[in-house]
């Protein structure tokens, strides 16, 4: 099993995924410092503290399968942060379009998550890996209440407030 | 309304999205060659053509907004791509292995339009734009709906095939 080409693709998504959860950390208290509305400020701060728990998560998934928790560069991950740290660089400091945009990278994030975590659950399922599709399937509910947080932020006043500026 | 800075953004967000759409269209046909099961490459296929009809949609977008249609290079849609890309070189021809890797690919691209879709959607309600909400919302289902077929096509063999292997 642990030879299988299928385990050995299993583990190199789980060490990008670490990697993305890792790069996710280091940015979010740039997203938290460049918040505009207290709620979203507070919102990545809270989500900072899920995120170490999601990488102390996927280091006991590690450990379950006998695999060292290793991180490899998601190119994706990359991709969608640098795109937030532009949205910081071309919106206005206590705007709320910046909080909109801020929303919006965000979003992206967690959807990418939310589908990376719902396969490799899905992959663990099949291998019969049951601790580590556990601790997989929580990840996944957070990320997915987070994506709802944060689409309530956005439709009670961020966007609303975004347009009128 | 053109010249307010949440118009502005919006407009940027719409370039990102175009671009990113027709980065989508260079690579499906090589998904699609790439791809083991017959089921899997016609998904590609189909969404060549859909992706089309996206790439339209957002054209119209943008007439509708007096705006010129072009695109602007989307970091994230590239790094998510640039993953794809690898995963075809990673795995090997002919193996369901390669298949979960192209529909969690697949997977990681439908997630990232439905999260951006989704936003700008929600925008351009915000603002009152009627014809862009509707296109928007238009290719945001189809987009949703792919996301569904390729998690059917998953479940209902390529998962288990690849674990088999």
């Amino acid at each position: 099993m642990k030879n299988s080409d299928f385990h050995k693709f299993f583990v190199d998504e789980l060490k990008d995924l670490y990697w993305a959860e890792n790069a996710l950390l280091k940015d979010l208290p740039k997203m938290q410092a460049a918040a505009t509305s207290e709620e979203l400020a507070k919102g990545f701060e809270k989500h900072a503290e899920e995120t170490k728990q999601h990488i102390s998560r996927l280091e006991k998934v590690f450990e379950s399968l006998g695999e060292k928790a290793e991180g490899v560069k998601c190119e994706a991950m990359e991709g969608i942060l640098k795109e937030g740290r532009s949205i910081i660089e071309d919106t206005a400091k206590d705007t709320m379009i910046r909080d909109a945009g801020l929303v919006l990278a965000a979003q992206k994030v967690e959807h990418y998550e939310i589908a990376t975590y719902g396969t490799l659950k899905v992959f663990a399922s099949h291998m019969g890996h049951r601790e580590a599709e556990r601790l997989l399937a929580e990840t996944l509910d957070n990320e997915k209440a987070t994506n709802g947080y944060l689409t309530g932020l956005a439709e009670r006043f961020i966007n609303a407030k975004a347009v009128a500026e």
